[in-house]
């Protein structure tokens, strides 16, 4: 597709002018593929020329890049027709990117309706349902007709974002009372009241401060292809449309993944993200595990004099620490998505724990006993000389093993407990974080059973 | 809502015929979760006294527990006609995990329909859109009208999963041709071309062996509720619809967090995974682990002589494993996520090294300043005492540091296209994986720098 339109940082203004011709005859995102990949002054002259319905299409895409730029590099008159005909919650992401003088320029000459809802989307918090969801849906006041109702869906479709669903809302109060799908709307009679024809079922409602990992769920548990909004009088003020759970669903995806991978979320495409904007994203969690992880060398400076006794102990530090680090990284993984999903919730610790512990110490047995095996194997085919203490160290393994596998499992288990308790998100409780909380009291472990089993023979 | 049903475990035969009528006036996923929580035989019970257009609505939810296992207590009657009105993606998926016998006696009794679609859909892989997909969808040919088709979509509607999106076919080939929203037809005129009315742009299509991550992702791009599963005739065979892509992507989720925290994804809610299910899911890859992790031992082993004439080596053993450990999963979880969103594919890991490198080196660089100055404050303070070579031995850190973590961010950056290119899922690189992978190079690395460094001092 691309390779059609040519060389398009020499573009002159005809070809420009052609190049809109053509795009508006392209599925939006395909376009916008070509809009992001020209140079700045084209990619606006190119919207001078778009038809202004197919440019406000364009910017309620937020995969269009430099939106909040373009906007300003056009005319005052241009940049207010487009914001006013974009769907609000679109708007209102460019909008607040937008040059602080322009953006109080533009403001005073958009229509009042847009002004009141840029102004009370931009008021509620990032990851709510208020930062995901629309103004623009349809509400039907209980007293229509199916007809009658059938009409206005078609009077005002070009305004709406979704036409899937109406609402039927009581005549004074402006409360919810039902809603009724397309679907049904076009099967039922004309004349009937549209209420009755609507399902007699309680719709699915959220509030603007709804979480948008339970808007997620919501919308899977219930098949949902849009969900109202509504205030504490119950009046619908939005509605959150399926393509924005998934948008938000796949960032979701990201910020966890980034974070469990023990870093800053990057919302940046990959390839596209700075060296320096990289290196400061990835350097302050590596750096702070660091910091934290040097008090395994404390820890093993405290045992300095056993170490120096029995050398041999220093060989299976890495085996231990690596142990306990990865059953953590298991058991948190699973708590996350578990806790995500909500299949249990923050009460259910205690019986987290009764499962995770048991759960540690039999993971532990499993790897001590291999662990016990290599040494009685390696002692006895004369591959490494353990000295004559070897069952000795062998069960020094074994205990160390249960003890750090167990635990392991337990803190990589609780970890995203606290940090929900915190307020933060449970997968903050990355995996190198586990590891390194677990190699500390891994060490202390280790050389705690070093100094019970091996007293009087190598210690 | 739960609590209103009382002891269910207890239920007399009227009070379950009462339930089943109460039911059926609640939401499916509502209706689910108390079916789920009934004894089996209440269970079957009381859909033996549901309507059964509202028993195939809860079959056709994959929510529902133990439905092949209802299926079969219920009469052959009733199960087949329950298999006939259930979505062809959902019944196929019921089937399958019926009893072999009972399977095979039911087979026969299915509409041919039935019977032919249950047959094409189980013969597709696991993730792809052909085992997501529904065969139920309106096609109509392009000589239609406006009226002509809705008059049709009306007509069928009970039977096909979504009426919102005609599909447009060709009437001798029956290829597809367009698509039309129902939206787009409601506003056409009745008497209208239906292929006239429909949007003059090629619909977006897939085949039946698309990945579902692919499938999510031309949902996300194009912002659909459906699309049209295509055959190499270019004949629609079925559709995907947006509510089987979020349950698609919330299992991916699933999968991609539990591979990434190292162990067999476990797709049973947590509460009621049995013990021996947990630990055999979970001891697999952790032996695996642990197994792999013994080469550390093994690398020590060599290095033994070394570690006995300079114990303080030991002390920094666990901080420079993780580290190398800490930015090898920083750069996994960076590039699985930049392949799913397919923003690099696998032809690009000549330029993902060309950028993990230096940031890996950079990333050292910093670690390594960080613990050339612990050692240096810790000296000058009187905390420890590294002896007269300490400048040498925080000289060791420091190189240490670039190329252990260096080599980390270079290895978790490839592992995700090795493990692609071998036909693995990328996000089976795992944070463990990687770590048990850079400890052991990240010894031989430490004590390589300690041989060259320390040689006619310390070693």
């Amino acid at each position: 597709m691309i390779n059609h339109i040519g060389d398009l940082s020499r573009s002159s203004p005809t070809s420009l002018e052609a190049l809109a011709k053509r795009l508006s005859k392209l599925h939006y995102a395909d376009a916008i593929d070509i809009v992001n990949k020209l140079e700045f002054d084209n990619a606006v002259y190119v919207f001078v020329h778009l038809p202004i319905e197919y440019a406000i299409k364009l910017f309620d895409k937020p995969e269009l890049q430099r939106s909040a730029r373009i906007l300003e590099a056009l005319s005052n008159e241009h940049a207010v027709s487009i914001l006013n005909g974009m769907s609000a919650d679109e708007a209102t992401d460019v909008f607040q990117e937008m040059d602080n003088q322009i953006r109080q320029r533009l403001f005073v000459q958009l229509q009042p309706v847009t002004r009141t809802e840029l102004k009370r989307l931009t008021s509620y918090p990032e990851n709510s349902a208020g930062a995901l969801m629309t103004t623009e849906f349809i509400a039907v006041p209980s007293s229509w007709t199916v007809q009658h109702t059938l009409k206005y869906i078609c009077d005002v479709e070009g305004t709406r974002e979704t036409v899937y669903t109406t609402y039927i809302v009581a005549p004074m109060t402006g409360k919810l009372l039902s809603a009724i799908s397309l679907r049904r709307l076009i099967l039922a009679k004309s004349n009937d009241n549209v209420l009755d024809a609507a399902q007699h079922i309680k719709p699915i409602t959220i509030t603007a401060l709804t979480d948008r990992e339970e808007v997620a769920r919501l919308f899977r548990r219930y098949d949902l292809l849009s969900v109202p909004v509504i205030n504490e009088d119950k009046q619908v003020i939005g509605l959150v449309t399926v393509d924005d759970v998934l948008d938000a669903m796949t960032e979701e995806m990201n910020e966890n993944t980034h974070k469990f991978g023990g870093m800053e979320t990057i919302d940046q495409p990959y390839m596209r993200t700075s060296f320096l904007d990289m290196l400061k994203k990835r350097s302050g969690w590596l750096s702070i595990l660091f910091i934290a992880e040097m008090f395994t060398t404390t820890a093993l400076q405290l045992f300095e004099g056993e170490l120096e006794k029995a050398i041999v102990l220093a060989l299976f530090l890495p085996l231990i620490t690596s142990s306990g680090g990865n059953s953590g990284s298991q058991a948190t993984s699973l708590i996350i998505r578990a806790l995500a999903l909500r299949e249990i919730t923050v009460k259910d610790w205690r019986k987290v724990i009764a499962r995770e512990l048991p759960i540690g110490l039999a993971l532990g047995a499993i790897l001590g006993v291999i662990g016990f095996i290599r040494i009685a194997v390696w002692q006895h085919a004369g591959i490494y000389n353990y000295g004559p203490h070897w069952p000795l160290i062998a069960l020094t393994i074994f205990c160390t093993l249960v003890a750090v596998v167990g635990f392991g499992s337990f803190i990589g288990s609780m970890l995203p407990f606290i940090m929900k308790t915190l307020g933060f998100d449970p997968a903050s409780a990355s995996a190198p974080f586990i590891a390194t909380f677990v190699d500390v009291t891994g060490i202390i472990i280790y050389f705690s059973f070093a100094a019970l089993l091996l007293a009087d023979t190598l210690l």
